[in-house]
């Protein structure tokens, strides 16, 4: 069965190469492709829509991809804030993970995902726990996801265990319609040694895929690294062949110019995730070096427990402005190139380029509308500043991921918000207390 | 005629002297005033509320305080951006000012306040243009603020023209039931002279009241007035008098640790604006130092045109972050601290110590109530973690000022939502094109 949808008086933030604002256009979804985008009405001949969505007082714009989370941590969401890293992760986080069910994290991860279609991510890359619960999670929401799965036996970090690595590739990468994609998680370099790092890389290869890994997220885990490899985790990624697959590094916080040199030359995606680095102390990204180096630099908010929410237009305004205060130089970071970091370059970054990130012919119809018909948009002036600067998580009206709509005016098409946070809420008495 | 308003099941965070969180109390409003708080039914004996209104799934906590703003610019949202300061100010800010008509700033202004209103701000500081239509759409929105009057002549920054200021302050301080204040306008020792900064002083102390001025927000700023004064621009206010009375000192981004003392020494308030701060690429203020050394700071959104938006949720959220990020240290801005920034302090730096900041009895009703019953906002695990780092403006529910009801179920009662935003439309088809 063919489906149609019609989006009119459309306003849109195209994203795409010549970074086009298309207004008062009708935009066509044919199976879950973008079909014709035209301001002429003769363009509607023919095309028999389904579904009309009025886009008037709207800005239409890409699906925003969220290029690093856990989303099942959730579940931690303000649980324990303003401690030193050591403190939180060891004596918090962890022990609260310890006792989770898998089924506890498939609610953390719909709680999560419901919190990302609201503000408007329709990608994201995951890695957490009981990875199943994550792929069932968003099958069934309809989210657009790179899951990767790690070759470490639960408990026991040095024993390898790839064969789960083949098993959940082999069930979920390219399922749900292709809007599932499957790494390998490497967790970091300081959980794994020098042979898992190496048989990691191997299994990529061997399944033709990529790898989520963290890199350099703080001064102690490079310190660590020279301790135990004598190389810094750039150096160590790229001596063991993690770094020759396909590759979403996570924080890149701290680089040496020779580990942002290996970055550059072995094509590694690094995601920027500001608010989780500010937060936990970790500090600052050097960000515009790497966009001048011509590294693909792309947008996460990491976990609930260390940002506190996944909210990507947050991330955006985030790390449009931070680096303009801490170079004194308010031409860094404009509005566009943010925009394009939370979806060009973040579709590119989870193996989705030329599928998804821009609003164009051929894409496949991952689109969000933003209501600006309220006091902090208005009046527009420029509607790729407002996004950036003036816009909300909640400004989200309408999301169509793959060419469905999995949310309209703010309600959840997919997803039962109420059973959700009712259930996470038990969780968390049950767990974080 | 008496009005009582009774706030059940509630959740208070009282951002008291031991930042107490109270659940599932019962809070009376009398006439204005917070009349009891109280977790036993008996205490609603005699109260016949006139309106009861059910926190259940809502956070309960003062109305937030913006201690510098321009709000009237809202005009100029996004208007310009990602431009080098001189650029920005002077070949696009001023340009578009010199065209705005008193009526647009009185547009423009209730729009600012809707905005802040909306986002749970329930006091600002401004300055402006026109300050008269600033006043009245103060009043007829029934927010709480402190306005301030500039004793330059229009058009003429070396005549002074003080009898203005004494008319404006007769007229407005301590007008609309006490919501407004009137302080001095000295906007900046680079548009002052060491005659006008004196004459400036000299009307503060005559009419007993306060100065709110810009201070070293950049680092040009700072050289210009060595080269002026031949001292830093907080030592020519020290010099001046003008911090004799009580001061609002926006930004303070570039304090040498003898501007420090001075600032210290003299009891001034000062603003911290991290999001224009950032964006105009200005710097990042010594806040943590600041603090250690008992100034008051407070917080506040700066004007739209260097912002975007007028929301001190976000304010609070990347002051939270950003100095712990810059800092390396995720101990600093502590949630319940950067809440009393946004509170207490800001009460205190605007003049209204004691009148609100904290939900106590005794104090006036600026209250308002945050819907927690969205993914973003669960679960709680620690309510004021929850406020400072994962709400949104948009989750603010009902906002009470001076006891009365503002704002319900995110409904604006004293301000035409459509009218302002067409007005404000229309506005900047005319001047922002």
């Amino acid at each position: 069965m063919t489906v149609k949808i019609l989006i009119k008086n459309a306003d849109i933030i195209t994203c795409n190469a010549s970074n086009d604002v298309i207004k008062n256009a009708f935009l066509g979804i044919k199976d879950g492709y973008i079909d014709f985008i035209d301001t002429r009405e003769e363009a509607l001949k023919g095309f028999d829509a389904d579904k009309i969505i009025d886009a008037r007082n709207k800005l239409v714009m890409p699906g925003l991809v969220n290029a690093h989370t856990h989303s099942g941590m959730t579940i931690l969401r303000n649980f324990a804030n303003d401690l030193a890293l050591e403190e939180w992760l060891f004596n918090n986080v962890f022990p609260v993970e310890a006792k989770l069910t898998p089924e506890d994290i498939y609610w953390g991860t719909l709680l999560g995902i419901a919190e990302m279609i609201k503000s408007g991510t329709t990608t994201f890359a995951d890695m957490y726990l009981h990875m199943e619960q994550v792929a069932k999670a968003v099958f069934e929401a309809g989210i657009r996801a790179n899951l990767c799965r790690s070759p470490l036996k639960d408990g026991d970090g040095s024993v390898e265990d790839s064969i789960r690595c083949f098993d959940y590739f082999r069930e979920w990468n390219n399922g749900a319609n292709g809007r599932i994609k499957v790494y390998i998680e490497v967790h970091s370099v300081y959980l794994f040694d020098e042979d898992t790092l190496r048989t990691s890389a191997k299994v990529a290869k061997e399944l033709n895929t990529g790898i989520h890994i963290h890199v350099q997220e703080t001064v102690k885990e490079c310190e660590d690294s020279i301790k135990k490899y004598g190389m810094s985790p750039a150096e160590i990624c790229c001596e063991t062949g993690i770094f020759d697959v396909p590759v979403i590094a996570a924080h890149c916080v701290h680089l040496s110019e020779r580990d942002m040199d290996i970055i550059k030359n072995k094509g590694v995606n690094v995601i920027h995730n500001p608010t989780s680095n500010l937060k936990l102390g970790s500090g600052i990204a050097k960000i515009n070096e790497m966009l001048d180096l011509g590294i693909n630099v792309a947008l996460g908010t990491d976990g609930a427990a260390s940002n506190n929410n996944l909210n990507m237009m947050e991330e955006m305004h985030i790390a449009s402005i931070l680096h303009k205060g801490v170079h004194r130089n308010p031409l860094l970071m404009d509005a566009p190139g943010v925009l394009k970091m939370a979806t060009l370059n973040g579709a590119k970054a989870l193996g989705f380029e030329g599928e998804i990130g821009a609003i164009e012919k051929g894409m496949k119809a991952d689109i969000i509308l933003i209501d600006t018909d309220k006091p902090h948009l208005c009046p527009i002036n420029d509607a790729v500043a407002a996004v950036v600067y003036s816009a909300q998580g909640s400004d989200v009206d309408t999301v169509i991921i793959d060419g469905v709509v999995v949310m309209e005016k703010g309600e959840l098409k997919t997803i039962d918000e109420e059973k959700v946070k009712f259930m996470v809420r038990e969780t968390a008495k049950k767990c974080c207390s």
